[in-house]
This record gives C-alpha cells, structure tokens and sequence, in this order.
C-alpha cells in the first residue's frame, strides 16, 4: 500500500522534500481528557486554575500536542508497509502554547537519509516535524529518526528453459 | 503544597541528585486504545500483525510510554507550586521495546540548574529522565527542559515604629 504521499520505501522518502501531513483540531475536553491521565498540572486540566497561570488559560500538555501530531504523521507520512518504528528524537520544543481550539497542521521534511551499514534491509531516515497553529504560530518542533525497509528487489525471472 | 520528594521550588533541585518517581504497569488494552487514538501502526494495534512484524509481538507507541512517564514525572518530581511547562527535550530515546505486562520505573536526575538571566523569577532546569522495565532494560531516555518558580523572598518585616 503506497501513501497519499507515494511513500511506500525508503528510496521514496526524498532529501530536502517537504510533506504536508494534513492538519487536525483540538478542543477542550480532549485537552483535559488527555492531561487528567497523564500530565496533571494544573494549566493542563483546570480551566479556572490555568486562568490564574502562567499561560492566562488553558493550554494542552505538549506530550497530547505530539500525539496528535504523530496521528498526521501515521496518515500522511510513515508508510504502513515500511515503517520499522523509531528510535526517538534528536530534539523535541514546543514553542508556542496551544489552546482549546486551535487547529494544527503538520509538515514533515526528510532531513537525513542513509542506508544502514549493519542492516542492509532497511535504511535511516531523519525528519523535521513542525506543527504550526491557525495563525501561523509554531507549536511544536522535532527531528524524528525512523527506520524503514529498503524496496525489496525484485525477483529474478527464471531463465526460459533451454531447448 | 511540596512534593513527596520535597521539591516545591527551584533551589530544591539539586545539581547531580536523582530522584525515583515511582513506576507504572502497563497493559494490552491500555496499549492498543492509546495507538488506536494516536499511533495506528500494525505493531501498536494489532496483536496478531505485530506478532509477525518488526519486533515479533505487540509494542507500545513510544508517545504513549513517554506519556505514562510524564505521569510519574507529574506526581513525583515536578512541583506543583512552582511548574511553568517546558520548553521541550533536547533529547529522546526509545532504546527497547515496551511490551504488555512491563512494568515501567522512572528517575529523575537534575542535570542542570541555572536561573534565567531574562526572568527573575525563575530558573531552568535540565532533568535526564530515565524509564527501566522489570528485566533493567532501559526504555526511555530523555531530557527534558522546564522552568520552574525560585523560591520567594520572605516578606519584609516593618520595622517598629520609633518611639
């Protein structure tokens, strides 16, 4: 199965390209749902206690922003055949808050992308992700490291018997 | 409000100390609603295509396992008086793979500590977090990037008034 991309290999995954990974809106209830199981600080989870914070209201835990943004990233960009899973991030920000309502839209640019010396099945990739809100604002910055399996060769066609 | 650790503000987090913030346990239930919402790769959803895949078995999304974390990071080590988010991670590794039934421990170790030279008010702080399962694997390591409140000045007592 090849992505809306095209991006099925990692011979598909080009140097320097730029995907867009579709964009996804976030609203309060989910922000609250989200950080009450897993980051509980008060800015995160308490509408009246996150007005009186430091971000003047209600922002979503950074860890739900990328969870979200990872969704765009399945859908859009890591492909389903290929996909080996990651090893983590060379770096990870979020700049700018984001709030109940917001819309992000994700991109995803292939920074990196070398066969693996050890695993020759496979090869590396490296991807800045950025998700920027509705006004521009970016609100969160990443460069993943991905593994995915190299294009299989084809099979060889078996020589027309002799006659 | 302190914490069990007694970090309520950031001249409590002392350069070099690490903190333990407890653990987690994690199931194949738990695993498989997180990646169903957030990370719809074969091997985070479905038991059966796992098992044949990558990592010969069900593993958990890495945004998920950072999320249990955070958890523990939340109760255990950021405190609620003086957390002002963060920044984001400089780093982060997945190094082995979370399966169904791990039980995860995290610790905190303060890496860095210095006041911020724009905002009087606060300091930053540079924490290596670190996730171990049950057999000692580690499986997550990060560090991450937060601001917390200093402590504040004592009130001034008014001096007596002169006789």
């Amino acid at each position: 199965m090849v992505n809306d991309q095209g991006l099925s290999y990692f011979e598909d995954y080009a140097l320097g390209t730029t995907y867009d990974c579709g964009s996804v809106s976030v609203d309060q209830a989910s922000i609250i749902a989200f950080a009450k199981e897993f980051d509980p600080q008060p800015f995160h989870v308490d509408p009246e206690a996150a007005a009186a914070g430091p971000f003047g209201g209600l922002i979503a835990s950074g860890w739900h922003t990328a969870a979200l943004v990872m969704r765009l990233l399945v859908e859009n960009y890591l492909s389903e055949e290929s996909s080996l899973g990651s090893a983590g991030l060379d770096e990870l920000r979020w700049p700018y808050p984001v709030r109940p309502g917001d819309t992000l839209r994700a991109r995803a640019t292939v920074v990196e992308a070398r066969r693996s010396l050890s695993k020759p099945d496979r090869g590396i990739i490296k991807t800045l992700v950025e998700a920027v809100n509705q006004d521009g604002r970016t609100v969160m910055r990443a460069t993943a490291i991905n593994f995915m399996l190299v294009r299989p060769a084809p099979r060889p066609v078996s020589p027309a018997p002799r006659p």
